[in-house]
């Protein structure tokens, strides 16, 4: 059972980012994953060259999911940008995926505030999920200066509706997303072709 | 040194509030926090009579002082309401403060994930920012359903300024805040008085 083969290496990563969420990243060490996974550290050094190795495996991981979403509205870029905007803002409703997308998320921005390998990961995701949302708005906005402040209210709301609490049913929700984007898109109608 | 009375019940509050941010609410327990404090267990049971009650103390410290600063500007209501709006933005700036206080509230909203009572503490709290920034716009805005939901996003666009990370300069920032104001708050004229 203690066989090398048996656990991969996107098996340790798992691990990791959920003692991350649970215990923060101090928390994460070779001996107590070994433990917990019921297996030797030998099996880990076959996968990883160190802990820091294996840090760098959870940004990583994250930085591919977290970013993969955006990719895949990119690759439908078939429909409006005023489409793509609203499906972004229900992404934080994709039931269990997005709450533990979100946790991990929080994990790692927890971790980014003392380290600066997590910093620099973070930067990147927010950056690369801000241009997208700008080069949607500049279907509609001509003002560069413009659409960078409309689309970082628009991630700033997106971000607010994974970490705030709301009992709104899907209904409510997908209505409140409608005014919120009439508020930060005044042009939505050149968002529609 | 182990007299207990030493350390008052704040400082096993700010010590276990330290862990929480550090290590998860998991960590947070007595005789991790004896040790770190060089301490006996005894005098944790002089001022809380659990763990429970300890944890509890975290919530009501933060709760306490996540709103204060609220108050305060609910106190200072001689100034306008397109002021108090200005300071409110300015609240996640306030130095080495403002970053414990984010990094503690970042903290137990991951721990509200999986606990009632810090979910309750979290949901009060924002309610209470989100119905004084409400309350600020009725000045100027007089459908109650379009209040709230700017209110809505100008909290959304506060959290996100404690949340993401900016290199802008305290010029910029400010420069920034008047931008995302007036997109957010078209009617800011009405809000000077």
């Amino acid at each position: 059972m203690s066989s090398r083969t048996n656990l991969t290496r996107e098996d340790w990563i798992d691990a990791a980012q959920s003692v991350l969420v649970k215990s923060g990243v101090d928390a994460v060490r070779v001996d107590t994953l070994a433990k917990e996974l019921n297996i030797t550290r030998g099996s880990f050094y076959y996968h990883f060259k160190s802990r820091g190795e294996l840090l760098e495996g959870i940004l990583g991981s994250w930085r591919a999911r977290a970013t993969e979403d955006v990719i895949q509205h990119l690759r439908n870029a078939k429909t409006s940008p005023h489409h793509q905007l609203q499906r972004l803002l229900e992404l934080p409703f994709h039931g269990q995926t997005a709450r533990e997308a979100a946790a991990i998320e929080l994990g790692i921005r927890a971790w980014a505030r003392r380290d600066t390998k997590a910093r620099q990961a973070i930067d990147e995701v927010d950056r690369h999920r801000l241009s997208y949302i700008e080069s949607l708005l500049m279907h509609g906005i001509n003002d560069e200066g413009e659409a960078r402040d409309r689309a970082y209210l628009i991630y700033a709301y997106q971000i607010s509706l994974s970490l705030l609490h709301s009992d709104d049913t899907p209904q409510e929700r997908l209505e409140r997303n409608a005014r919120m984007s009439r508020i930060l898109i005044p042009e939505q109608d050149l968002l529609l072709v």
